[in-house]
């Protein structure tokens, strides 16, 4: 059997951890593409950060729930589009925690459906008194420029447990 | 350190049932796409549900099954189709769940690749003697109607814990 | 309240197999997808394989590093894709485990985003001194042979715990 130096506590404590933060992400695109805009805001702590790289970033969740509600984010629901995000890579550190992973806007056009986008995304997350939040999301579209292999960059795989 | 007014065991037990309706969910694709008409059924109750707006709906695993050995899927599985389902946003209460996601479907079409689908999808889990099991799958297509965002419309992110 | 047979110890170590898994799993594409060689084999065992139906397999680290290095990847790179992993269906046997799901390449060409390759995965896992690593991955693409439908056959929905 597997010796393990932390506390039963400590070890329920990072699955939830995990766990919390698996659940937060995978609510982005059900919200997104249901136009809940300030339920999406809510994902993000209070001065949060969601940044597209060359596009521009929303600050604070008045600004990231305007992206929800904005022309570009409500044409594509209209037309009928899926932010399908992969299942995310985390890395737990205390109260703080990264993630890393995919997202591809499905679209519909014409008659069928396309993909608008591939991105790489970083996610820099925090655990305060409501729970985990995110920090800031880094959004790079995966054309061949070095931004979105930057936000890759940081995935460590853990080390494995003592 | 968090105070935790949950014991270890109904800790633990949340915990299992996360990681159980994740699992369960996830071994739709695999086995859909293998054409394992009665373990796709056996993800459902005897009396579940799967229903696909505009369409009509699979009551029972045998319906169910059905749907993957009648000529549509047969059909698709024959021409290269990937059932993908994206990470599922879960909400337990107790021996009750719900979970939101995104399905697409990768088609072969001609040479190469298309989607032929980008659904909405709203899951009620149940767990009884036997486990976690799908009580019924709403499924609509995104294609700006309302009827895919009604399915994601109930998706509420957790309160965080005490 | 349920009952377990199975200690608190043993019901953590399964949570945390399984969160392990998950998460080991999810590092591939973001490290694949940013150029990340050495930390994509690290994934493996030593002696790893990585079998790709009808192209051949790469064995070992070293071998499997050189996928990422090799000029097929890297202009797959350079042209802009996302290597989107679904979430995977697990089963667990002590430090043995096995898990499936899809994998789908999407590729920039010309103005937009198509689907090049759209797979099904079987891996097999081992948990050693150094945690969980991948025995061995197989990748057929769904287009209909057997070979892809073979690898997601062995999917078995776990039994509900007692």
């Amino acid at each position: 059997m597997r010796q393990h130096a932390e506390s039963i506590e400590s070890r329920l404590a990072a699955l939830e951890d995990a766990e919390a933060i698996r659940n937060l992400i995978a609510f982005y695109g059900p919200l997104a593409d249901s136009g809940q805009a300030d339920a999406v805001a809510m994902l993000w702590e209070p001065d949060g950060i969601y940044a597209i790289a060359g596009i521009g970033e929303a600050k604070g969740r008045k600004a990231i729930a305007d992206l929800i509600t904005g022309p570009q984010h409500q044409s594509l629901m209209n037309a009928g589009c899926a932010h399908l995000l992969g299942p995310v890579a985390v890395s737990l550190s205390g109260t703080d925690a990264e993630a890393w992973g995919h997202s591809v806007v499905v679209r519909q056009d014409g008659g069928g459906f396309g993909i608008a986008r591939a991105s790489a995304n970083h996610w820099v997350l925090r655990r305060s008194a409501t729970g985990w939040r995110v920090v800031r999301r880094d959004n790079a579209v995966l054309d061949g420029d070095p931004s979105a292999f930057q936000l890759f960059s940081g995935a460590v795989f853990p080390l494995p447990r003592k």
